[in-house]
C-alpha cells in the first residue's frame, strides 16, 4: 500500500467490513491507515460520511496537525485527534473506531473499574496473548466532549500489549500494524464484549470465571 | 431530487436499507420523501407492498389530503395521515416508519412514563445534540386505531429537537431534512433502543445511568 | 402460477427468503405451494435438501396420498403429512414450516397453556386482525414422533382466524392464500415470538400487558 | 471430490458458509476435508487466513504427521492435531472448528458437568437421533494449551453417536461423513446452544425440560 489511492482503498475495505456488521450506525465511527511515518501522514474517513457508501473522495490525507492535504471541501472527523495520538504513541499501521451495542454495554458496566479484565478465553490469542494463564485488561476512558482531551485520554490509557481502548457509552478504538491486524483485534474484542455481557447476564463473570 | 422518478428512487433506496436490516417485517412500515412543499406533495410507499421488492409503481404521489395523483390502482398506506401531519408541522424532507423488536420493547416498557429519557450517550450527537450534558426525551404515544387520531397524536408529541416518536407496541416515526438525515436519526434511535433495553436487562437504567 | 415450474420457483423463492433469515438450519423445514385444488396436488421441498441451494429438481409434485408424481428418485419430507392435512382443512395456497430459536422458546415456555395469547400489538393486523381490542391465541401442539399423528394434531389445533400453529421444541407451520401471504404470516409470528420472549425476559408478559 | 482442487473448493465453501454466519471471527477456526483415507491425507485451512477471503493457495494438503505436502510457504493451523485425531478415530469425511458466542457460553456454563445433556428437541434428528425419547450428551473438554494434548482430549471425549465436542471458552469441533454432513451437525448444535442458553436465561433448563 505505497500509494494514497491504495491506502484509501484499504480504508474503504475496512469500512465496508465494519458497516456490513452494523458497527458504524448513523454515519458514526472513523477509520484510518497510516500513509507515511516520517513526517506522519494518515488516510482517514471524512466527517459525516455514510460508511456503507464510501468513495475515494471520502478518504482524506492529513498531516500530524490534522490539516487536510490536497484539494477538497471535506473535513476530517473531529475524532481524528485520537488517531493522531495513537499513531504517535505506537507507530501502528491502521486504526478503527466503531460503535456497537455490546462494546457500549461493557464500557458502561465496567466504567467504575476503568477496565475489563479478561482471562481464560481462546480469543486472547487473536490479541497476541498465547500464554494459557494470560490475563489482560482493556482500558475504559470517559467520553470527553473535548476531542483533544479524548485523544490524550485514549493514548494515555492505551497499552502496547492490548491493542484496544473503550470509550464509555461511545465506542472502541482498536489498532494494529496493518489494516488486517486492526480488524482482527477489533473482531476479537467485539466477540469478547458480547460473550462477557451474555455470561454476566446469566450469572455473572465473578461467579463463573474470576 | 427534483423529479418524481428521482424521489421514488430515494424512497425505494430507504426501504431497501430498512428491509435489509429486518425493520419492515410482514409488509409493515411506510416511507416517504417530500416531493414539493407548496402545495404539499409526498412520494410514499403504497399499502401492502413487500418493502424488499419495491418497484417505482409501488411509490405513489399524494397531495395534502392523501389523495393519490396520477393514474394508479394502488392505495397509499392508511398511516399516510401521520406523514402528512409531520410534514405540516416540521416541513421536513423525509419520514420513515418501521417496526423493530427493540423499539417495540422500549415503547412498552416506558409506556406509562410516556417517554424515554436519554443522556450521556455519544449517539445523541447523531440526533443533533452535541452538548456533553444533553438530555433528550423520545415521546411515546398510544397506538390509536383511528389513524387520523394517530397522526394528530404523533404530530402533537413530536418535538423539533428530537426527530423521532415511538408508537406503543407498534413502531417508530423518524424524520429529517433529507432521506439520509431521516435514516441517520432512525439508525441512532434503533441503536439506543437496543442498548437501553440490554442495559436495563442487566441491571436497570436507573441503577447505572440516571 | 399455473404451471408446475412456476410453482416450483415460488417454493424456491420462499425457501431462499427463509434460509437467508437463518430459519431453516441443518436442512430442516419444508415449504409448499398448492398446485391444484381438485384433486389436490402440492409442490413441496424434498426431504433432506439444503434450503439455501434448492434447484427445481428438489421440488416434488405430490398427490393427496403423499405419492410423488413424475420421475424422480427423491422422497418428499416425512412432514408432508402436516401440509396435506392443512390444505384439506383450509384449502389454502401455500404452507411454510421453519425452525427458529424464538418460536422454539415460546413453544416451550407456553407448552403447558397449549397456546400463546396475544393482544394489543400492531402486527396482529398482519395476521388479519384489525380490531383494536383483538385477542388471538396461537396454538401449541406436542411434537408427536408419528408424523401422521402430528399432521392431525396440527390440523385439529389450527384455526381459520389465526394462520399459524407452533409445534413444541420443533417449529412453526404458517399458511396463507398465496406464498406471499404465508410468508407475511410467518414473519409476523416470528417477530411476535422474539418480542414476547424479550418482553417476558425483562419483566413478564403478565406484568406488562395481560 | 476426488481431486485436491475439488477438495480445496469444498473447504473454501464450508469456510464461506461459516464466515457469513460470523462463526470465524478474527481469523479463528479451521476446516478440513479428508483427501485420502490410507494413508491419511487432509485438505485443511492454513494458519492465520481470513476465512472470508480464502483462495485455493490457503488450503494445504497434509499427511497424518501434520507435514505439509507440496510446495508452499504456509503452515497448517496448530490445531490440525485435533483434526488428525478425529479422522483417525472416526474415519469421517470432513471436520469444522468454529468459535461462536453461544457455543462458548454453553461450554462455560456446563464446564463443571463436562457435558450438555439434551433431550426432547426436534433438531436431535439432524444429529442422527430419531427416537422420540433420545437423550444425547455433547462433551466439553478443557482448553488445553498444548495442542497435541487438546487433540487427544477431543478425540477421547468424542463419541460416534454425537458428532460434536465443545472446548471450554474456545469453540466447537463437529464432523461428518461429508462436508454437508459436518455442516449440518454444526448448524444443529449451534441452534441448540443458542436455544438452551436463552431457555436457561428465562428460567433454567432444569425447571423447564429436565
Amino acid at each position: 500500500m505505497h500509494t494514497f489511492p491504495e491506502q484509501a482503498e484499504a480504508v474503504i475495505a475496512l469500512a465496508k467490513f465494519c458497516s456490513d456488521k452494523g458497527w458504524l450506525p448513523a454515519t458514526s465511527g472513523n477509520l484510518s491507515v497510516k500513509a507515511q511515518a516520517e513526517p506522519l501522514r494518515v488516510a482517514i474517513t471524512r466527517s459525516g460520511a455514510d460508511k456503507q457508501r464510501l468513495v475515494p473522495a471520502d478518504i482524506l490525507l492529513i498531516d500530524e496537525d490534522m490539516q487536510v492535504m490536497g484539494d477538497t471541501a471535506y473535513k476530517p472527523s473531529a475524532e481524528t485527534s485520537v488517531h493522531i495520538e495513537l499513531y504517535r504513541k505506537f507507530n501502528c499501521g491502521s486504526i478503527v473506531h466503531v460503535h456497537t451495542v455490546f462494546n457500549n454495554l461493557m464500557s458502561e458496566l465496567y466504567a467504575s473499574e476503568g477496565q475489563i479484565e479478561i482471562s481464560g478465553h481462546e480469543l486472547l490469542k487473536a490479541l497476541g496473548h498465547w500464554d494459557e494463564h494470560a490475563r489482560i485488561a482493556i482500558p475504559i476512558v470517559p467520553n470527553h466532549a473535548d476531542l483533544d482531551e479524548l485523544g490524550r485520554a485514549v493514548a494515555d490509557a492505551a497499552q502496547a500489549e492490548v491493542p484496544a481502548v473503550l470509550v464509555r457509552a461511545h465506542g472502541i478504538y482498536a489498532w494494529g500494524d496493518t489494516p488486517d491486524a486492526a480488524r482482527r483485534h477489533l473482531e476479537a474484542v467485539e466477540f469478547l464484549c458480547e460473550y462477557l455481557y451474555r455470561l454476566r447476564l446469566i450469572g455473572g463473570m465473578s461467579d463463573v470465571r474470576k
